[in-house]
């Protein structure tokens, strides 16, 4: 495939996608938009590379596509924000087939086209592996962005949906068991979260909130670290998936749900745009601890919880 | 080097940059930026992938950061804009020392500092090869943004500075022979023109604006298709640098100057913020030729000119 005909074929799959803040799109050294008035903008960039994100033995082109802009759109939410325009860096190794690129495109604008996202720019290159980088930008009223690091000693911790759903088809995977890429499957179409998080924002009720990418162990530490406090996790309330257990619940990674603190006294419902809210624990003075997070186990006893989440760095 | 601390490594590097825009910048699910009132966004991605766009054994980690963010940069320019902040998706092989990667901070990071481009946020990941993708947001008032779009049949075309600076030394590196890698060498340190697009676009006397990254036979054509007009170029009106020929100062790119076109009576200054300016051609309706851009030789014969640029996809 040659470069020229590569970014032509992105720009005419890419004209299904729209959005009214993009001004100029893909065709221009830079993509223009404009935000509403008194809004701020959001950037979030994601890689998706194959044999580190997806493996094409495992996951179709859509998947990859539908996987890759997802893990933009959920940190989008997990800002509380409006996502606006996506920008693709694409590169290709030469034994890509045309058939495999637009399947991914389709896999990413079904997904764009669900949530009013333009496909507004990006580069294309060769690469030795199939090497996606996503950008998403999006717009939030001025100051309201919902950041890490407001939670504080107190607060209560939730979680959106259900955990480990998406790592366990691929523990399956890498026991070389065939899984089926069904449109269900959280682990092959992962929903983000924007509904959630915008309402979460609007109403003002959170202090601090992340997306569920790296696994709950991994990204509540995230949440400590920013807002230096530490966490108590209680073990029996967190909502373990069908399929999954405590362990993919914590480390799995790459369920996309939204984790996010509360003061004690506010009121979460239990329900919030159709996705199940749960309170799995309570924000801790740091110096409580000799770690950051705890665990309250089924046995009663307390336990540190070592942060064993994805780290592309250690496999 | 493990993901964290390699996050970490960047976070405290890129504290050296700063830009008043930037409200979160690393450390949350997304940045957060506030442009001025009245004020487009500008949004650019190219990618800078080891063994395409630069080579371990030709280019120092300093001159592989500098190039890579004059990429976004100068797409920022070409738009008359001015650069706010910068994301780095950064992919990396295990043999990559730590070293490297302060190396290539600390070249991206010079730039920045004298851009007022705080580096902002990004990703980081394992890779086959050295990845790195680089973003670059930036603002211009509302509807002033320079398309490529905008010339007419009769507007004269402009190019800064002069060309092939930069494919001559990479020739000389291809062909066997060693090159130093000087800080005043265009091809090692090429400088953005953000101040000449800046004035440009603030005199509002140019109707379509490119850089020059593929060379001038590709990205001349770039403005023809969108703007649906032909060129044609004079052959000895190319400003060609020193050491290069006309085939590099056609098709050599990476030169990073801007081409642009003006109305016939437009006043263009022969330098403008201390970079020299020269009328090469005219723009010219399209079904005056067989091929899109033509150009007058020494001789007084009129040939087409073949796209013949970087083309990654080729090579």
């Amino acid at each position: 495939m040659k470069e020229r005909s590569l970014i032509q074929q992105i720009r005419k799959m890419a004209a299904s996608s729209a959005n009214s803040a993009v001004k100029a799109g893909i065709g221009d050294d830079c993509a223009v938009l404009r935000l509403k008035p008194g809004f701020e903008l959001l950037v979030t960039t994601d890689f998706c590379i194959e044999n580190v994100h997806f493996r094409r033995a495992w996951h179709p082109p859509t998947v990859v596509g539908h996987r890759c802009l997802t893990r933009g759109l959920s940190d989008v939410a997990a800002m509380g924000g409006e996502p606006l325009a996506c920008f693709l860096s694409l590169g290709l190794p030469a034994d890509v087939p045309q058939s495999w690129v637009n399947g991914f495109l389709r896999g990413l604008l079904a997904l764009a086209r669900r949530h009013n996202v333009q496909l507004a720019g990006g580069d294309v290159s060769s690469a030795p592996q199939i090497t996606a980088d996503i950008i998403v930008t999006g717009q939030v009223p001025a100051g309201t962005a919902v950041l890490r690091s407001g939670a504080q000693p107190g607060d209560r911790i939730y979680v959106t949906g259900s955990l480990g759903a998406s790592a366990a088809p691929l523990k399956q995977l890498f026991a070389g068991k065939p899984v089926k890429p069904s449109k269900s499957s959280p682990h092959f179409y992962p929903t983000p979260r924007i509904k959630v998080g915008d309402w979460l924002r609007k109403k003002r009720l959170v202090t601090a909130m992340i997306d569920l990418s790296d696994g709950l162990s991994v990204d509540l530490a995230h949440i400590c670290s920013e807002s230096g406090v530490g966490a108590s996790l209680i073990s029996n309330r967190i909502p373990i998936a069908k399929n999954a257990d405590l362990d993919l619940a914590l480390n799995g990674g790459e369920d996309y749900e939204l984790l996010f603190t509360a003061r004690r006294k506010t009121k979460i419902p239990a329900r919030i745009a159709g996705i199940s809210v749960t309170e799995i624990g309570e924000i801790r003075n740091r110096r409580d601890y000799s770690s950051a997070i705890q665990i309250l186990e089924d046995n009663g006893k307390v336990r540190p919880l070592p942060q064993r989440g994805w780290e592309h760095f250690s496999r």
